[in-house]
């Protein structure tokens, strides 16, 4: 089975001249499923892991699969006026403007060992500003993971400091 | 082990006089991760289950967990302009004004078994406008589960045509 094959081009959104990877029919076929969660956990090997942080949104469909297989907590980290208690807050640059992601100071204790997961690494700014959020609170991070990669954005490139590991290159 | 101690209020949030139940200590603590799982698979029983639907963002925490666990395919229903391919919409009311809920086109085959998940039944709103979706593409609907209800905005008054489900009650 391909995981490619799950997954697929929708030209121009969310705007012209941009082709979006849907991973929706991946999600939609449980044995595509079943075979991605097992991938990226083979991504993490035997590493002990505290907590799994994901991003809103599509960060939430495996980060809590992946927290459970290894026996960590979930840990979101969401967009402005999302999480209900007290949290910290990161700005960083899009291509236009900025955006911020904010996550709960009591959601990593210091020392916690943390595996970063999103579907799609693209410029690397999202994982990048959750890194910094992870690492303000005292965690440390082990390996930040994800569904695909898109090579030509060079996201890579702007998380050198960590253990970067990715399933699908497109 | 009590769920609702990894249950937290916050007053005031998202607005004043609102008690918000935060489920992110859930979230945190794999050992309860795992019950409330079980128990929510225990709510489906042995009934079969083609497509586990989950609602933005916060149904994406356990839904794919459901979905895995009962061999049966994960489908989001979004915000507008998040789902990129072919969909419908549903517009429906909230206190003041109204929102709206896409799904797919291809997210659910005629004659599909769903199981409907988000984390809370509050007034009822939006699961009965996911409901609708879901029908309008020819889903059957064989449970509505929910991690919490909040019993005063009696959201299972609205939800009357389905089977509802629910693990923890305020």
């Amino acid at each position: 089975m391909n995981l490619k094959s799950f997954i697929r081009d929708i030209p121009d959104f969310p705007s012209k001249g941009i082709i979006f990877k849907d991973i929706t029919p991946l999600l939609k076929d449980p044995a595509a499923m079943k075979l991605a969660m097992d991938a990226l956990l083979d991504l993490v090997g035997n590493q002990k892991i505290d907590k799994v942080v994901g991003m809103e949104s599509r960060g939430f469909f495996f980060g809590p699969l992946l927290a459970l297989n290894l026996n960590a907590g979930f840990v979101p980290v969401r967009k402005p006026d999302k999480l209900p208690a007290e949290k910290i807050s990161v700005i960083y640059d899009l291509e236009y403007g900025t955006d911020t992601l904010e996550i709960h100071k009591d959601a990593i204790q210091k020392g916690d060992k943390v595996l970063i997961h999103d579907d799609v690494l693209a410029t690397g700014g999202t994982a990048k500003a959750t890194c910094e959020l992870v690492e303000r609170l005292g965690g440390e991070i082990v390996q930040c993971n994800f569904l695909m990669v898109l090579d030509f954005l060079n996201g890579e490139e702007k998380l050198r400091a960590y253990e970067i590991r990715t399933l699908i290159h497109y």
